[in-house]
């Protein structure tokens, strides 16, 4: 049986613009991995409601869960709540207990809990609240989507919250051999042990190294045995 | 006039496994910024063929110029020209102009020009050839898309070959604005400038230093002298 898919979408004007460089997709990449659940596609859209929703619809269609990042705080470019909302025609407002849970952290830490920190309570009918150990503002889950922070730390532990909830498949396991041989030259014995190893993924990623062209090649499977199995006819085919 | 719009489409299962942390999207997105190149959308997707067609096509139809990053090599898990080559129904063959290019470079390097580097002539009928600097075999462009390498080098100079070519909005020019004051302090005087400033993008990213809540307000717009006034009344609204 083939592992769970998984899509996220990034919601940010200042991953698009170049101002900050991402790095909720290569954690999230790596944590689906060891869980056995596969991550298929990501997208990148701008603080635009019409393009979060139509991305919020297809991907939840086309995949088993979507992780949302970015765009949950209380300023006026926060708007991917409402946009949840409105991709799966659920009622959006103030939330009781997401309320509760902001007040007495704005009351512990003496702030104040004005309009602006209040649109963070705004939680879709019937999704369930994520745990922010981190600054206490909730993501929260609706139908197939989990709706996480942006900012790094925050989306790092709402992750680690709902992973277990997920179920994953047969960990993935991935084994690489470097070849120090231009992948030109691989390229026609490779595709001949891919062709008789339809199962496993087999990627060859070519660098440079002063001069010497290489190349790692690496495989995927959850099948330790066959992964081993095909490795060693690699390793046979072309020797260190 | 509004800026022209593009979108990334990065191919590559490396990404998507967490393996490899994609370098080429940041570079793009400085580089489209800086050109007046408005980067609405970015998609990553593996080396799925059905997945890679699809996403071409969506691409090409909804933006100005599409970018795509990966799956150019010799080896069998490089599809991509194919994969354009489907989306538009261009027939594909080895054409002569890339043959006797990377003919010419094996040869002066003393390398084999074997059947898989002779993929790397696979080029769509009616496509212009992208130069490649670092490693010869050449990217090309048909229709409204640039097809260029994952190696991110190499994705470099193709995109500062191709740049020059398109044309650009004006330069979109940005202010920040460090804040020492939690968002959510923020966001209330905030909303109302940017209501008063439609035509400017107006970006709130939070951060915690040692404790400090605070927020970086970042303002985008070509038209600097109203980025000017904007930012000169945030600035009285948020003394230092």
């Amino acid at each position: 049986m083939s592992n769970p898919t998984a899509a996220m979408l990034v919601i940010g004007d200042e991953i698009l613009s170049g101002r900050t460089r991402d790095a909720n997709m290569h954690h999230l990449a790596g944590e689906l991995t060891k869980a056995g659940i596969t991550l298929s596609e990501v997208r990148v859209v701008s603080d635009d409601a019409p393009a979060i929703v139509a991305a919020v619809q297809a991907l939840s269609a086309a995949y088993d869960t979507v992780f949302t990042s970015g765009g949950i705080g209380p300023t006026h470019d926060d708007i991917t709540a409402d946009c949840i909302a409105e991709a799966f025609g659920a009622h959006i407002d103030v939330r009781d207990d997401a309320r509760a849970l902001l007040a007495a952290f704005y009351e512990e830490t003496g702030r104040e809990f004005n309009a602006a920190r209040m649109r963070m309570a705004r939680i879709p009918d019937g999704a369930t609240l994520i745990d922010n150990p981190v600054s206490v503002a909730p993501g929260f889950t609706l139908n197939n989507v989990h709706v996480m922070a942006g900012v790094p730390s925050v989306f790092q532990a709402m992750l680690a919250t709902v992973l277990p909830t997920l179920t994953g498949g047969a960990p993935l396991l991935s084994q690489t051999l470097r070849i120090n041989r231009g992948e030109g030259d691989i390229a026609g014995p490779l595709a001949d042990l891919a062709a008789r190893y339809p199962a496993l993924s087999i990627g060859s990623y070519p660098f440079q190294d002063n001069g010497v062209y290489g190349a790692n090649i690496v495989m995927r499977s959850s099948d330790g045995p066959l992964l081993d199995k095909a490795m060693c006819e690699l390793a046979e085919i072309f020797p260190a």
